[in-house]
């Protein structure tokens, strides 16, 4: 495992950290001044999210390159299932602009959240062959723009109506049933913390489909599943285990750091947020 | 499958149902009104909790007995690991209390909920060992008592403080790691629907260590994990296919309807809510 003590140059800070990708949370910082903040503290790179970017991914990037930072990713496609997803030529549309901004921006990977149960069907069977194909559909394209594609499997909590893809191993699944090379998994601590089949679907994800790694941790007690998370330590996720597993299969990417969290860290400054992180990931993570 | 669509000799009617298990919600009927409610619509058994018997066991699983109604289970154990369960001696004592409990109804079997992570420690595995251990410690007791044990696996949203089991296969380990003819698996919809792994691993219980089916339905836009569950019908649960998962290990035993809905089900009439359980059944499940 990689030496964390003293060195914080895999730390990743996604933007949602901070509370200004939902409106009225956080301090509302702009791009620029999230990139200067994270670069004056020695982070290695920074993942937004497509509403913080609107038109402008080319200059976004460019300024994060800049400052020696580089853009782990962008978050994320719309759902390709569900509700908000029956119209499949509309919901490649989106996704297909979600790549263009991911390549503009320079994003080494964009995040696909799947998307809950289709209409009319139950349980998760059918919608995660619906994932399968436009998954299909769209990796040849993010393929030619050099975007990687990372199926995030939520905790099962938001089976229902953000995501059917629950495991890690339902996410490799629909790696091996596309096969294509840019295709892989992001493990979230949150949502796989639980899991004690986690480090056999991770050896058998393997390095080259492991194409992100997401900190933060389970509060005990949570009070909300969605807006609720805690920072690494805080929790009872074994996060020194989680990092044993995903880098035992071969990771050696960011640490992206990824707390929602309405009540708590979005009310703080987000200064005081980036040191506090940078402090747990040394002694913690 | 069996066919229930004019046959509900099999429904089993969780008083959780009707709410009056939690102070201040429900019509508060008494064990005596809901036996009665049941035997007259040919339910087949009936669930309880520990707070409704008090120390009337024996007459309220004979009352039960006289209607033609067995009592398919007691709910439960004390939470065998966690916050509240760090003195071990106190635990096993209320745990055989319970076990003494479900001997003097008649229920068929106990179900055991383990509790969340122990202070402490990090991730799910060190409290699946101490469950482990206290398993084994009572299985015996309840052996001697006529007792079946039946662990329940809790959806993973529950995996800090209700329950670090989360998982049939979790369950099936235990029950390998023990090995006591009287320890198995509930199986409950709420909790299982999102897995994809389920049919394996119900294979791998097999008939001789499923205890129990549980019914309700997870609602796509739940607002609440403990008190919004669905009714068999209004959510996204493929009912039928986890049924046949069940069956077609061997499960031949009762289907119980476990609904804790403060905002719903628990504000109607007792009545009507045991018709359309009844309905529901015969037409979906």
């Amino acid at each position: 495992m990689r030496d964390f003590s003293t060195d914080h140059s895999a730390l990743a800070l996604n933007t949602a950290s901070l509370g200004h990708n939902l409106d009225g949370h956080g301090a509302g910082w702009s791009p620029e001044r999230v990139i200067d903040a994270c670069a004056a503290r020695g982070f290695g790179s920074v993942v937004f999210w497509r509403r913080e970017i609107g038109s402008r991914a080319v200059e976004i990037g460019e300024r994060a390159r800049a400052t020696g930072l580089s853009v782990a990713g962008l978050c994320r496609t719309p759902f390709l299932v569900g509700t908000d997803a029956v119209d499949e030529a509309a919901v490649l549309d989106e996704a297909k602009a979600s790549i263009d901004m991911a390549a503009g921006l320079g994003a080494a990977v964009l995040t696909i959240v799947v998307g809950g149960v289709h209409p009319d069907t139950k349980g998760t069977t059918e919608s995660l062959k619906i994932v399968t194909d436009r998954v299909a559909a769209l990796a040849p394209y993010a393929a030619e723009r050099n975007v990687k594609l990372a199926l995030e499997p939520l905790n099962p909590v938001y089976a229902g109506n953000r995501s059917c893809l629950t495991t890690v191993r339902d996410a490799v699944d629909i790696c091996e049933a596309v096969d294509a090379p840019n295709l892989g998994v992001a493990v979230d601590v949150y949502h796989v913390w639980w899991d004690s089949g986690l480090d056999a679907q991770l050896q058998r994800a393997g390095k080259d489909r492991i194409f992100g790694y997401h900190l933060c941790d389970w509060l005990a007690d949570t009070r909300d599943v969605l807006l609720d998370r805690g920072m690494m330590g805080d929790g009872v996720a074994d996060l020194r285990a989680i990092r044993a597993g995903v880098e035992g299969a071969g990771y050696a990417g960011p640490c992206e750091v990824e707390i929602f969290s309405a009540n708590n860290w979005w009310k703080r400054d987000p200064g005081e947020v980036l040191d506090v992180m940078i402090e747990r990931f040394h002694s913690l993570c």
